[in-house]
């Protein structure tokens, strides 16, 4: 028998970081979490036991460490699609047997603080549960991003009409829609450049994103993640695809109908983990 | 030998609410986990086998759902703290057995759907973790609230000054307090009264603690803890006392000096735990 | 107006520890959670800012770790009721303004591993979540252990009669006792002295409570914790008082019917949350 | 501009089911988590906003729950792969729009209680965190299983020779290796035949790589992780390709030096939170 073909990958995970701007008049705050994982061709090493072309974790944790605090001035305020970027290029540059390296960043939202009525210039208030997020696939030739975010929790209380599915024998006999829709929302859109202007597409993409959750009128959840995949596409060119998925949660009306109580859409009973998944991915066709 | 004394409670817990207030131009919507014990003396009926003076869990959590569905119209927008005292009013009128009934209810933040450039009437979004709490204490002769939140993770980038501690064999031997502090605060107050307008002391009193926070130089958590609570005493004379508890996460600053950076207050590495724990109670002296 | 009352608490919350014993013949490894809380009149110093008769975390920290590394060899294999006793007697020695001590430890199960048919000396395998504990309160003159285990999650096929309870306006109709009983049970007893066979007495205690569980009849959840409280209580004199709580999860039988399929108690929905709690506390009354 | 190409799926997530088995002599039980999801060409449907052609949610947790209460008799006790066959095949046959169906099942543990000195026949206890995992992708043509566990969380308190790795500016100066070694093992091997004797090759499977942790002498997680997959695909023929992933906790020495204490490899610091990956594949050759 030959021998199997082997795939190695390595790398750390979970690097926390916080990086403080201290600006004159006031500070500014980075909350990120850095993953970073390398292939290549480790296969002749691990057979003669030798760990001479690895990266130990300890160097890889140093090494974010130390290109975070070193942010070159030209870059200014850096996003966090750049900040992985700058890893790849860093990591291909010192390391010839590196093939692909993935980097990925999710930054945490932290608020300023108001107090005694305005925003104070050095105390914070973590924000929502939302992460910004960036996922950078590199090789020696190409580098793409994969942005977007995650865990938006997201609430309509207006009547679906997720009805007329297809009949089975197991469908349950009363179809209605629901009385309202629940559920946490993330998104991942592609840029194949690393010419972008990212913070302001990050956020007008994001922005499109729920404009359209709260205007479009859905008659399924895969109606609904299409409108969005739309918009997203629709608003900026850059964007070559975007992967959407909302996990739902059943959150029913209380039923007391037996207590004589009439519940005309006020009473939910909250589910607290999601019961559904539906993932939309939309490809911009290449001209 | 005599029979051991025996204590019982019982009760449900976590029953999860969705009220959505239904006006003309916009919904309304409160989320809503409660959970509730009772006490009494059922001695008797466990030693016999007998289940007579006991409520199932199933009728507790329906009472809660039809509580919260039928807000006497007179109540208007209901606090958390109303609620609380709703429940155990209607339960104690009910069964005669009952001596004491503790309802905890906390309240999730949604905060409404900016969508379009406004928000948005019947789009939301899951707000910060923050949880407002009130523990409702009742018996037949007396009823208090404990009120606050939970879970506000606060940072201030300013150095403390956690210095001039206690030496000890096992104190470390550089001691120069931190460049930051990061920590989560819970607090919680008592009024003695059901007669506060609960909304408007909840959101005083929060916003004077955390006006406190952002003021304050302070020489050690204690230090900072006592001035909060002292800032909530002075605000509202209603409050009898208050607990505070804040749980402190070591985010020490990155040493990379071993490759010849310099790190100036800039990068720390963040720690998911809580790694030390401080706690102030302060009760204002009866007049 | 006169000063508030002030009470002051702090210490340091899940200091993790793993102690090898390194046998010639084989490796033991006890992995331990350990939280450290101080009481003391420190209203003084912090009314003026002073921190000199406060711990700094760091020293509480090390302290831990320090009298974890150095167990006395007289206490042989030690046990963690001891380990706690021995923190608090070493910090009432150094520190005369202390008051009261109280020390949480919790220790993790780690199974040796089976490897090739025989167990491993030195490979171990994260055993069940179930965790033993011991709560340690101490002052200057008394000190007492709240010993037992947490989150043993227990489950029962045998179908249960919770039935007869009291009726109320909101009491489902149909009430029938459930299927089968699956939650999650804590336990703690009491010691009044240290001078105990700490981890005899743990386990015997621990199955005389498993075995009341399996052998139970029982009509209610207070009826079977009653049951087992009496069983630790007859199985040690040295256990002065128990408590004892069981989180109860629905685990309803589903509902197929309306497919015609006849479910005879085969297939069960389980909550991946507990809805129910019931606590039950038994004292042995003094001679 | 043409359409964009765009890609749908749908399914339901954590649908849970407890299934137990009522023998005579005692009861057997069976914990699954199930999701499923579907790919199909629904574009059509979606653009026209037309349901006809997808499944409510609902049917779809009907579906899962009415296969697993009705098991065909000649199966016997089935096992999580043939059940994720099963629900492939009912779907295939109903839909004829689906191309592709994938089930994810995962069993969690229970161990029978030993009460009274033997086991019960009713009465269990929730075992290891360890899911024993089972993966079913189908299309029409084929179908293939990706089978194994998640979550053992193994320790080894010998000391590992973790050296010689690659030099990089950012290389910690002390590289020593590690004491002992900690993380959470993943595997998951691949059959491309449902003609599997899937309980005996599932437990052979485990066992053997047990068995190469327990004995291996590693120079690197790679090399560990290359020699736990060569001993998984020497134990059967039937596995078509492994992949493993090992995610190491960094479990430092305490270092007590500056107290004076010699820290002879005893004590560590546990981290809770996992800090490197290492990640291989191995594929059997094609005869």
């Amino acid at each position: 028998m030959s021998a199997p073909a082997a795939k190695n990958r390595y790398g750390v995970s979970r690097v926390r970081l916080l990086k403080v701007g201290r600006r004159s008049d006031r500070h500014e705050v980075k909350d990120l979490t850095v993953s970073l994982t390398l292939d290549g061709d480790f296969g002749a090493e691990v057979a003669s036991v030798d760990n001479r072309h690895l990266l130990a974790p300890e160097t890889l944790r140093n090494t974010i460490q130390a290109l975070a605090l070193n942010t070159p001035p030209e870059i200014g305020e850096e996003q966090i699609e750049q900040f992985g970027a700058r890893l790849a290029d860093y990591l291909f540059a010192g390391h010839p047997a590196l093939t692909s390296v993935t980097v990925e960043v999710t930054e945490a939202a932290w608020a300023r603080l108001n107090a005694d009525g305005k925003p104070h210039p050095q105390a914070f208030v973590r924000g929502v549960d939302e992460q910004r997020t960036a996922h950078v696939t590199a090789t020696r030739a190409s580098m793409h991003f994969d942005v977007g975010f995650d865990g938006v929790f997201l609430l309509k209380t207006a009547p679906t009409s997720f009805t007329g599915y297809k009949q089975d024998p197991f469908t349950s006999p009363s179809e209605t829609g629901d009385a309202l829709l629940a559920g946490t929302l993330t998104a991942s859109w592609r840029y194949n450049s690393a010419d972008i202007p990212f913070a302001a597409v990050w956020h007008g993409t994001r922005q499109a994103l729920l404009d359209a959750f709260a205007a479009h009128q859905s008659r399924s959840p895969q109606h609904l993640l299409h409108a969005l995949a739309q918009a997203a596409l629709a608003s900026y060119d850059e964007i070559a695809g975007i992967y959407l998925a909302l996990r739902r949660r059943a959150w029913p009306l209380a039923d007391l109908s037996r207590f004589g109580l009439d519940n005309r859409n006020e009473l939910f009973l909250p589910a607290d983990a999601p019961e559904s998944v539906t993932e939309v991915r939309l490809i911009r066709p290449t001209p």
